[in-house]
């Protein structure tokens, strides 16, 4: 049996994190890349792997046997996830988490009615932390959830702070109250407010001559994103920031606290955490075991949306069912 | 529909665990209760519960959904496990690993035969601790593997100890070495020996006039069991066994660290840890939720033995899957 034939939509980081993945497995290979923007502007790091226009996915349906969506959640899955699924088994990471239902009701339609099987929201948070709250309550039915992300960055809160005036570029960390995580972690069950749980921290390049004071306040009063948190704000130089702040790390822990016995007297902890150097390539390294699920179910003739909690575990694995009961049970 | 109605053979600490279980659920109940003892005997907390004879089983095939079974692995569940498949859809806690393709060859040949669904080996190591193992696995092809165990009592060890003549009780905790753990949760990858990764602590009553030289030294040289160990052994009184070491707590960590990037540079560390105030409760929580699995995948028609692996995580659940969707995605 050949390798499982990958193609990409959209080579940005994540799309990369994909590339890699695909090399890192023994049953995978990337087949294609297909983008936007000028195929011949596209540089691919893996040898002999072809670059083709987004427009011409139809075109390559019998090279590919499946396609991981790697755009944006905002305005690329929404779009482009339905509209591949009516061609390729496809793989996505859409994290709008209020818009989930919509999405998958979308692509759901369009995988059946094409024979396709589509999985959406895989990645960390949607992904592995929805998993572990969803084993975490099905064994702890009286219990208490809790969600500490980082310490990593967020792009989203940097972007934010990017389109303040005077501000040339920044990097925002979300970072866990350690109080917080220790009581939570001590079984204490605490009620925690958002300012209770995360910090954020800024570092911002400003323009010469820029009003700092004022970029500051901007960030820390900015609704949604900032006011409801204790946030601070460094301004350093654009060496600094390319220097000290270069990567994408992230990770947190889901934990859910519960209790049993006759009167509730014994506390159980259960937790899933990540520690990420880099955000886009563990994403990516999730989307490629899922797109190795997809495959297969694909092959036994599943058909339509699925998600994590819908793909049995032995899906994404590389070994057979009997090695995993011998190796890994 | 009525509540999945549960079946417990065997009323020891994990019986226990699984009727406290079945009234944590909305959508479980406890029917019966089987027992090897004499059925006047067992004094079961939940009203109205019945105790049969465990040699009466098949005259109650329609008396009860999903039979949790709550004996040892040594020599109940080899026999049980299979005779019961034939008889109902089943949950085990199975956990001697070695053994573990023998005894899925044999529920699953049962189970095939008369058309039920069994899930053996659930619990948290086999079990949690195995789902979690191959989810980092599948998304970190590159990388290492580490389980630490502990701080809990470890029940084999504990009665190893008890066999030494001169020992009245006796208690047994594995530790894990705080420096292992840090290694490796820092991403270094470390080697470990046994003897690195975990200590033993033994709490020893001696009969009056003992000799507790020879008691210490029988433990900390016994092989297999304390040898490859640093052990500590204390002499207390019964009265402070019966006050201080009471409980069953356990847990540990399963951690993967591996790498990504074009040299591997990227370095992500994954984590699923428990932390138990009673290790047969907890267990019997997780039994639960498989009977709930094993009752909706018989309902689906399913038929043969499965593991953790084979289950997809909704299964698991009470909730409907557009619930899991909306809520916990």
């Amino acid at each position: 049996m050949g390798n499982i034939r990958i193609g990409i939509l959209g080579y940005g980081n994540l799309g990369r994190g994909v590339e890699l993945a695909c090399a890192a497995n023994p049953d995978t290979e990337l087949a294609a890349v297909f983008t936007r923007r000028d195929p011949e502007s596209v540089k691919v790091r893996t040898a002999g792997v072809a670059v083709w226009p987004a427009a011409d996915l139809e075109a390559h349906v019998d090279d590919v046997d499946v396609l991981v969506l790697a755009g944006g959640s905002a305005t690329d899955l929404p779009e482009q996830t339905p509209a591949a699924a009516r061609l390729f088994n496809v793989v996505d990471s859409f994290d709008t988490h209020a818009n989930i239902p919509a999405h998958f009701a979308a692509v759901d339609e369009a995988a059946r009615e094409s024979g396709h099987v589509a999985v959406i929201s895989v990645g960390w948070d949607p992904g592995m932390f929805s998993v572990s709250r969803l084993y975490a309550n099905a064994i702890m039915p009286a219990g208490a959830d809790y969600t500490f992300w980082g310490r990593g960055v967020s792009q989203g809160h940097s972007d934010a702070i990017r389109r303040i005036p005077g501000v040339v570029d920044a990097r925002q960390y979300t970072v866990p109250v350690p109080e917080a995580l220790a009581a939570v972690r001590a079984g204490e069950n605490p009620e925690l407010t958002t300012r209770q749980k995360h910090t954020r921290e800024c570092f911002v390049v400003a323009e010469p001559g820029a009003d700092e004071e004022a970029i500051e306040r901007a960030i820390v009063e900015m609704p949604n994103y900032f006011a409801d948190y204790d946030t601070t704000v460094t301004f350093i130089s654009k060496e600094e920031l390319d220097r000290d702040h270069a990567g994408i790390p992230h990770g947190g822990s889901v934990i859910r606290t519960g209790a049993t016995g006759v009167n509730g007297e014994n506390t159980h902890v259960i937790e899933f955490s990540l520690k990420l150097d880099s955000n886009p390539e563990f994403t990516g390294s999730v989307l490629v075991a899922f797109a190795r699920a997809a495959h297969r179910l694909s092959q036994e003739g599943a058909r339509g949306c699925k998600t994590i909690f819908d793909i049995a575990p032995a899906y994404l694995s590389a070994q057979t069912p009997e090695e995993l009961r011998a190796h890994m049970l």
